[in-house]
């Protein structure tokens, strides 16, 4: 009897989560009924079921994390959000998709809690999943021991048809199907409906068998309007040894008159259809109008699971080691203790070392000071020269390594390394700078979500020559750059290097990219590790009355100091100013700069990029020293 | 004993082309042995016994394609061309990776005859296939009859563990499962060895199984050092009605004492080493020494093979209707006739319509006009409006659609398109301007390559609004507009749109983006369909002497042009310049530059981007109104 009263209780949940989702898009004029119709029951499943969470306590550490994938679905997940008692009120909903609510268009990561990732670019999700599941392992391999689970959560995703289309998204599975990430657990909203279409028109491939290939363990739900069926799939997936693809046949836009077209997939539905909804739905049709006991009884169920595994939880964290307890809440929190003064690193007087060694030394030593820095490259930690050498590989039979070898997988390193940095490490991904296009996407959230993620981008202009234009970089410093919120940082030789990486360890907040040359350079007299945190600083005064300053970054110093010793020796007073980072130059007040870079003295501008960061410093082109061509081998 | 004789003979040539390519890199001191020792009986197979080429006559329109995904095996593919006939000489091979030479560090499309594509970032040279495959049937399908088959070519690819690694790759894979493209034929060097080690620190899926899910057609050759198998897989390859994959087991760096190592990938092999492998192989310790016997032998075969085929191919060709032929052989050579003059497009007087909508009626009236117009969208077409609407869709059981269905496959829709256009066809794809991003490394090899690819980008600023940052472009503008060769135009209204249109078709080489408004906006007094090719020019003219100029792109010119009024009314001289493409602007003589943007006078820029693309048109920030932070929702 008890059982069978429950049951009609799930039902109206979800069905009350429906209402409240199509009200919120209708309100909004704008947003994805079909997802919130198709998918209601997997959301509730999971929050209702068997998540371990607390709304009134988004943060804790062991909480399960659940990502959105399929960001367009946001009114589902906040409806959910809402009835499983969130800090998000009926006015929020109502709100949706207005500028500054709570409930923005698409999940955003920092705005609602609950939230764990923004999302909304197919694909990224689900690789920032991966990224999570790769962080519970490493925690897990640190502060866990035979019987005392401190970190031991499972992180879910929702993904759609065109999450899995997406190469990314591909190439996250396949890591994480080696990776035997077996606490990761996917469920796919499978609803053969895409944009333009049927699925059939493009994505005809056994999505069940591609992912047995990747090695995952697979199971499907034939009614997605079952909840006993997502549930027995969902408590299977959890005693798997890798990681699920719950594959859930769902009917786009349940209820509406359009259910199982791409007609229902994009906007509002009409006021009739609605209408017509909620009569079968047994919902009232008031706008917003939700059942008290139906948010009660959702509620009730996630408290009483909440209390029950926290309880325990607290027990095994009260036995961990108080220095362990304090360190893994400063990850957890995103607020490591890390003592820069002691780093030290003894630069040889004379060293000629390519900038990507003497990165690789630094990148070393920090690794020794903060515990919490993982990362690894794209299949070139050979040529990028970021392997930490005292630490062992992260592997299914070892999660306690701080080497990840991504694969020749640019793009979900990305994705992975934004994951990583959402559960509180401090990550780090390289590749040659002309691949840094491969991962533009993943980066870019990096930046939106002013996540603390190092890119380290090594071979870093034309001068990588005979590999041809392909590998030349050309352009991508001014990609780079014109990304909001992203510091790029050039620097010119080993101590600019150490300064470089000073700035970025640092940051409390935000991405960085460090662009290294793979030819040797001098260090060169008059770098100042403690300069590049201005930006741009003088490394060459001038003898005479100024006449004019050339600005330069990278390599490209030794060149602007000979020109500015040859011109100086024909009389002219010329400054030579090394701007490892434009946006922190930028950040200075303007006493500073004027200090630099005099508004009435003409400037010059030496770099192997294209021009477009650097006109702002000049008169015109004819003071460019760029490369505005692809190179030639 | 015939047979037995031949069979040492193909085995003596497949040792030529080994000894040439570790010259090669020997010589270059720089280069790729692994892959050249590896999958010498790969490349020779293909050539020997299989391709219906003819090296004297490299762009014959019914000829195999043979694409080098894995580029940097290019001193493989350059011994293999040089030993078929192609114009490549001794001398060549012996500048391998030097300056200008016809053997540059990864093969070039346009440099090297028998060259299909530029290769070298991993995944791309598949996706190319894919475009080049699609290409095939499509024009199959409009040239052949039955009995009679004019196109009827095969596109072969080489890839490494890399390419597979890629979700590019993935992502063309499932398309081209998708479409059936059974004349498609992937022989993949499963060499076990990456970059930074084993494959099996990262890359232990079934890669078998993973094709076979994807609809694909799978063999497995456990020898790669065997010729006949090979080449049995390849003639069953043949045979398939899906497209094939053919997993070739090799070992890197075969006969080296690195052999079956990462250690023989990447760089030259040691002169002891050398001597020991050219003992094992039989060849003179001369530096390209090479059997001219062998020479004779490969060739041979190759002609005999083509004679053959050519002398049928003319027969089918020379029955096809002679203006058929014309237009066959304009296709393929890259010269559609095509008179523009016949595009009549009638605008309304004050229509009100976005630029994504304006844009999709003119794309379908070209596609009447253009036969070889063929694209598609990355499941966006209801969005971008890019849908041709009188004709079909490209599908398995309909080869002659022109309307692409990408599937959400922004990156491999990239590549595709190249390919497509290295086939001859005029491509064109579209996104969101958000997802340009996802592309950026197709579109770059577009830019290298110089195609004429046409990227349509819609929803082009924040103004997108309620779907939040992620989907609200900023920096896209500032990325496209860095990449050299590719052309980006951001037209104000219908006008512009038309007048867009025509100096993208009318380009006989090189890439374009479009990018185009979802909001709508009114047709403007005064733009002009034939400014559009000079990039910029006055909308509005000062009404008294000229005090500032706005420059402005796309939707803003309306506001650019109130506040113009505004400004006017109170008595300043003010013009209004509409900037549709920077690029075409800037390759104007000066005197229409001075013309247009009088240097001493003051300008002002508005565009909902960042400012990257503009400060050389102004003094400084303050006459800038950019966009240079990520929208909010």
């Amino acid at each position: 009897m008890k059982k069978t009263k429950a049951i009609v209780d799930e039902y109206k949940i979800v069905d009350n989560i429906r209402s409240l989702g199509i009200d919120m898009i209708n309100e909004a004029k704008s947003g994805h009924p079909g997802i919130v119709l198709g998918a209601a029951p997997i959301l509730y499943t999971l929050y209702g079921r068997h998540l371990n969470i607390n709304p009134k306590e988004p943060n804790w550490i062991n909480r399960d994390r659940f990502v959105l994938s399929a960001g367009h679905g946001s009114a589902l997940l906040y409806a959910t959000l809402f009835m499983a008692g969130y800090d998000i009120n009926i006015d929020d909903l109502k709100s949706f998709r207005k500028i500054n609510s709570k409930t923005p268009g698409h999940p955003e990561y920092n705005i609602t809690p609950g939230v764990e990732s923004s999302t909304g670019p197919l694909g990224q999700g689900l690789a920032n999943a991966v990224g999570m599941a790769i962080a519970e392992r490493f925690l897990a391999s640190k502060y866990n021991t035979k019987k005392n689970l401190v970190i031991d959560y499972n992180t879910y995703v929702l993904c759609s048809d065109g999450d899995l289309m997406e190469g990314i998204s591909y190439e996250a599975i396949s890591l994480a199907g080696h990776l035997k990430l077996n606490k990761l657990i996917v469920l796919y909203d499978s609803n053969d409906i895409c944009l333009d279409g049927s699925t059939k028109i493009t994505f005809s491939e056994n999505v069940i068998d591609r992912f047995k290939a990747l090695e995952w363990n697979t199971i499907l739900v034939k009614n997605g309007n079952n909840i006993n069926e997502i549930s027995k799939a969902i408590e299977k997936a959890k005693n798997s040894n890798k990681p699920t693809l719950i594959e859930i046949k769902t009917i786009i836009g349940k209820y509406s008159k359009y259910q199982g077209t791409n007609k229902v997939h994009g906007s509002p539905l009409e006021e009739e259809d609605i209408i017509n909804i909620k009569k079968t739905l047994n919902i009232r049709n008031v706008p917003f109008s939700v059942s008290n006991e139906a948010i009660n009884e959702f509620q009730k169920a996630i408290i009483m699971r909440y209390e029950d595994c926290h309880k325990k939880w607290m027990n095994t964290f009260n036995l961990l080691d108080k220095n362990l307890q304090q360190e893994l809440v400063q990850i957890i929190n995103k607020k490591p203790n890390f003592n820069l003064k002691e780093l030290e690193f003894d630069i040889p007087d004379k060293a000629i070392e390519s900038t990507r060694v003497t990165g690789g030394k630094i990148l070393n030593a920090i690794s020794k000071l903060l515990p919490f820095l993982i990362g690894g490259s794209a299949d070139l930690s050979n040529s990028t020269k970021t392997r930490l050498l005292e630490e062992t590989d992260f592997q299914a039979n070892n999660y306690s390594g701080r080497n990840i070898n991504f694969g020749v997988r640019e793009h979900s390193m990305g994705a992975i390394l934004n994951g990583l940095a959402l559960s509180g490490l401090r990550p780090f991904g390289s590749t040659f700078l002309a691949f840094a296009d491969y991962l533009k996407p993943a980066l870019r959230m990096s930046s939106i979500m002013n996540l603390p993620v190092i890119y380290i981008f090594t071979h870093d202009s034309i001068s990588v020559g005979e590999d041809g234009p392909t590998h030349q970089p050309v352009e991508q410093l001014t990609m780079l750059r014109s990304i909001p919120n992203l510091d790029v940082f050039r620097p010119a030789d080993a101590n600019e290097v150490i300064g470089t990486y000073k700035a970025i360890i640092t940051k409390k907040e935000g991405p960085s990219a460090i662009i290294l040359s793979r030819n040797d350079v001098p260090i060169i007299e008059n770098t100042k590790v403690k300069e590049v945190k201005n930006g741009a600083y003088i490394v060459k005064n001038e003898a005479s009355k100024l006449n004019a300053i050339i600005i330069t970054t990278g390599e490209e110093l030794s060149l602007a100091l000979n020109i500015a010793d040859n011109l100086t020796a024909k009389g002219y007073g010329i400054r030579v100013v090394s701007m490892p980072s434009i946006e922190l130059y930028e950040e200075k007040n303007d006493e500073y700069k004027e200090l630099i870079l005099p508004t009435t003295i003409k400037k010059f501008v030496i770099e192997k990029s294209t021009s477009h960061s650097w006109y702002k410093y000049v008169y015109n082109d004819n003071y460019l020293f760029n490369i505005n061509n692809f190179g030639i081998s």
